[in-house]
């Protein structure tokens, strides 16, 4: 578990930093980035919040774009930030932005030529946190968020791993992949043609098993390009009510899809899982 | 004087647009970005402050990653960023980042091929602000800011130009740029081998003329890749000591060029220019 330095920027008083490893889940060199807030250089363990990002994005989107920093800096929150995919010329590609490499949809594929390296759902659940942990002052405080993809990831990862997360949040989720056109071709793709095998990657569905429960934070714009074709959230909004999850769902007029919607509202989560880690 | 509208994105409350327009000043299409905060959607007029980026940018940068949006909002000033240069097919270029297009150093080039439309000095100061004075609700209270190459265009075009900003602010500027690598390389170019033509647009040589002041802020990190060769800070630090200009220069430990560095300070800017503004 050894990882290889890539650049430093320093940030609100704390560190952005960029990182490569081999990783042994998708069999290929990994990048991700951290903000480590000031208060790890003064010795203290932060708590991890995760952000997955959306189709194309690498690690570098959300911490550019965000300005996340500046309020973890204030709450003492370390940030991780994955890439989207498995990259590399030996890793199998697609010529749409929404399958293949920036696409990899937090799953396990079990689809040739994909099952060799798009195993983003154990990168992130396990994988990822146990490398933080060695290399990093962190504590053991998760929480996890994202956006439209990130936010698909965010969530469904949540919902079956309530044990390792204190809460979970998402701008803009792709709520209900199993019926939209984005969710329909990847999952088709990654995990073939028997729809059964694509539930457990499906936030409506999961939140429909009414599991053990993480307080969950949503923001939707809408005036999102995407709102009703790719993303869903009345189908949310429906699962929700029906089942009592704790989700708090908000819907922001003339808001879009892109980071300066993220930025807008960015300060709202970072202190709702704050909330939740302190508890 | 129309100008063509390009995209919008809603942000903190008000809007980030952008737009382009046929120059009359360099003779091609321009695109610049302004963001309008919420106080101009209940009919306020703002002051605003105009951003000028460096090298290889375009309006593009400072409104993705520098998160002034946040601030602008809640001060009631509205932001213009400009291109950093003409540009297109028929508008001559060079193969190094630092000439030519991305490249404009905020000056009006005499020299073919560059004098056909590199004029950014002529648009910055005149044609711009009257066009956003046409088109947007704003007074006409202007303050003025900008980062490497931007800041020196910043604290260039203030400093002859103190009736037409109330206040000048800048981020790791090129303060010496006669006596720089990339000033010496652009202003051959631009302006010719005659030296004595270089010094009208060199902020340390400016401040000794001991003009009309201007209130100017100025960050420098003091881990920049681009500090002692580029940037020379301490030429600008020795010409404000002997002059007693109203200039503070603040140097920040760890912070390099990037626009991390930005974003932790962009904060101070605002409120610096805001004060100046209501004053």
């Amino acid at each position: 578990m050894t990882i290889e330095h890539v650049s430093s920027n320093k940030s609100f008083g704390g560190w952005h930093k960029q990182y490569s490893h081999a990783s042994t889940t998708t069999h290929c060199d990994m990048r991700f980035a951290i903000y480590l807030p000031p208060q790890c250089s003064s010795g203290a363990k932060v708590p991890v919040l995760y952000w997955l990002s959306g189709l194309t994005c690498t690690d570098e989107n959300f911490m550019q774009k965000a300005g996340a920093q500046r309020i973890a800096a204030e709450l003492g929150i370390a940030i991780v930030a994955p890439d989207t995919s498995p990259r590399g010329e030996n890793v199998a590609n697609d010529d749409g932005y929404d399958l293949g490499q920036g696409a990899g949809f937090y799953l396990n594929a079990t689809q040739a030529p994909w099952s060799a390296h798009f195993h983003m759902y154990d990168y992130v659940v396990n994988e990822l946190p146990a490398l933080i942990e060695a290399h990093f002052p962190v504590t053991q405080q998760r929480a996890i968020s994202g956006h439209s993809m990130g936010g698909h990831g965010a969530l469904t990862i949540a919902l079956k791993n309530p044990q390792l997360f204190a809460s979970a949040s998402a701008f803009s989720p792709i709520c209900h992949p199993t019926q939209c056109p984005w969710g329909r071709k990847a999952f088709t793709a990654y995990l073939g043609e028997d729809q059964s095998t694509w539930l457990q990657y499906d936030t409506v569905h999961l939140i429909s098993q009414n599991r053990e429960s993480v307080p969950m934070l949503v923001d939707q714009g809408l005036d999102d390009n995407f709102l009703k074709e790719q993303l869903m959230p009345s189908a949310l909004a429906e699962a929700v009510t029906q089942t009592d999850y704790p989700l708090v769902l908000r819907q922001h007029e003339g808001y879009d899809h892109s980071y300066y919607f993220i930025a807008s509202f960015i300060e709202d989560h970072l202190r709702f899982h704050a909330k939740q880690l302190a508890e």
